[in-house]
């Protein structure tokens, strides 16, 4: 799936910054009713070479739209794909979804050096 | 009361991955009274072999309904038996309860390696 | 049902004065599929002879527990209930309910004179 | 009780405007439990020949610490004192109270001119 | 369209109440570009002889997920819908969308009779 | 003291329309204790032939930090002194204080044609 | 200016409904010092034969960007190019303005039947 | 004070978990003016062999009602009391009080483990 | 300054226990411009032998209001200054100001121990 | 770039303490699309030798507002030429940018000795 993920050269590579990009219009599929899922994706990293392009990160986001994954699985899948495309030197993806059967769950996953946290 | 919780097998088991379900539609008895108490149960966990399935958890909370239980009780009761469902590798139980006689309490219990915690 | 509801004797008759109580802990059950409901139940009224007394309220609100009954009959049964009871002026009864399928519902039923209204 | 309640001149009384007071430190006793029960007393008028001195309504207020007195009987109370102590053009008493049994309650009681409402 | 959304009977004719449902996961396709848009749409109505049923609701709604539709249309699009199916004495849909090019847009569209709006 | 109130004229003066200024940081003194009082100052008005220049509106409302004056007072005070400065169709001013003895106070003047409100 | 506003047929012209339109991102310069000066504008309107295109608007707004204009003066200006581009049956447009020299400003302005206001 | 305070057996001693109360409705005595002051009281602790039995808190609490006391003494004393009534592990007390003389205030005391805060 | 503030003996000098006041009222004079600016100040300290005696806290932040004094200073003067009266164990001075040009500032200042921070 | 910057000298250069400016009217353009971006530029510092000085600080901010340049890289660009021009112990920049194609972004550059963040 990464292909359709575009990047750029980070711009300041000597410094480690930090950079977020939330989306909250995240929808997929539950894979046992069929039912629409949604979600709010918050993509945090410190780059390596490449920085990831907005327009390339929502059309791979909108991607999900038609697909049956659970919420513990499409968030790893997620955080794989970015790894993959950007090599950042730290990354964390969060997806925090909407209520269903009266709960609201939140799956948190990470990759690289935790030491770059802030 | 374990028997009711289902689990299904941890999609990404090499990654230590925070998972969260807040359900804020929870009630018991009071053991004293005999009046309801509300709640809203928050688990948060790092998963090990096992997740849990969440119409399942659903239905476990829903068991207390008819329960006479103190807060301090029933918030390490459900510890137990998640940890006994799923073996997490760190698990914490949040209770946050509505006000009785003008008094508002939280009951936290934790399990397993806080280092993992975030 | 109306037997549980005790009044006193409105301490002000003279003057049409507002009271409104909010109920946030009401649960019923969903008549279809036997799940649990949760709605907020805000009742508001210009008292007539007596006035609701607060602790028998509670206790009516309470027997729903146990009842399967659907949003919209359980607001206007709440309503006939309570103008049976204290024959008020002007009342009106809101159910607030949690999240159910992504929607949220509020049912809002009204009684007497509307021009007491404020 | 009225009394206690001093008043000035009201220092531009051919023009009807508009004075609230907002008290969110009220409170009384429950007369038929002794418990103490809590809440926001808001006054809002249109002065006649009279305004409220803020030092003495504060210590009206205060002067309710000790008594028994239910939630509708002491709004009107309050609002048939103030009306004593300043004769408003238009007066409107509300009292907001605190949690007792799972239900929030709110009081309110007007008097004079309604057109003189904004 | 009409077709897939299911009524019961009023359950209590008589009374002329407000019934309200939101729903905060609506999605469509924009018809020029083809992305998804996102919005909550609430209905609020006053019953005649039917009311709809919430679940055919939630998949009434679902059924736009696919559909390219203007913002303005959509809205009148699902009032005239909720109009043919249950034929309301009064009925306001109300869609509010997420930011595009910096905007954020609300339509309304009303049906019947006015006099019935509180 | 509407000397110091420049005004500019109506750019408009066709169109009946709405101008609202909010001054959260006015300072005057407490006739009776010397004390700090402060207050957010909210002016709307419908221009007449001329409106209010905003610098010179800042500097007159600074113009009351070492005045003694009472809540009432002021505010009406204030709006006679705009309504000289600019002659409005409709204006209303509402001073809203911080507490003091655990006492809010909002104080609102109106002047001119109450159908131009909206 | 007009000339940039494109417009499209009003979809459902037999049912006065209201349009809203939102953008936190206006901005444009104080005429007297050359600094930038930043709003909301609101726009709510009741279509006649046409529907304001949301891209169009959002170039029309741009517009300003390096435009020297009061506030009083912006407003009625984007009314009057609205109502020139779309002939709406009633119309309003409010600019909420970020704080200059410790006041916040608000204009509104309003053009048409005044009936269709809901 | 502390014979009011009645406590029952820790239900899960082998397990140092958390427990919180937050009292909102707590009210004493200025000792230099007698005029009334008003708090919320927060309670965290991790139980030793015994837990604070509700009620009894809250009568505990309530016994300040006509006590002279100042802010940093009473969060003092209560944590004493609570101290020597149940040992716990670790302890804190935190007073949050409504403004006087434009000033609100907050006290924290702290006793015992500070390892198990959390 | 510092003789306007009066301080009173710390009543559990035995415990390091935490002391804030926060003062939303405070106001001083720009010194290059004249005009007058609005802060919170927010006090933390843990006590040594002496506490800040509120009444006379309140006059001292008030003396400010005439003098012409930056940002950065005024927040170091007054940790100065509160350091100097009553030789606490760790302060720490925030003032928090009313936007300027479109700015929005805060200052934080510290003294002594900070392992007493919490 | 850095011409611009004024700086005054840090009037208490023996304490280490933090100063923040939030500056939520930052606009500059897209590189690639010419359209305007909105964000929040918050700093935060401990100054060395000298301080930015307010009114410079706003009119370097101004300068982008014609200036096409990317999120990460603007953010860099800040911290670089505010270190530049004060050579502060601790800097970070944060721009916090208004949504675009359904996204929230969020840049953090840190310069110096991250021991003295707090």
């Amino acid at each position: 799936m990464t292909e359709t993920l575009e990047t750029f050269p980070n711009p300041h590579p000597t410094r480690d910054y930090l950079i977020e990009h939330q989306a909250p219009e995240f929808t997929s599929l539950c894979p046992m009713t069929g039912q629409p899922d949604f979600a709010t994706i918050t993509i945090r990293y410190v780059a390596g070479p490449a920085c990831l392009e907005l327009k390339s990160l929502k059309l791979y986001l909108q991607s999900f739209r038609s697909k049956g994954i659970f919420y513990e699985d499409v968030t790893n899948v997620i955080l794989n794909d970015l790894v993959a495309a950007c090599s950042p030197k730290w990354m964390v993806v969060e997806s925090r979804w909407s209520v269903r059967g009266g709960i609201h769950s939140v799956i948190t996953a990470e990759h690289g050096d935790r030491s770059l946290r802030s």
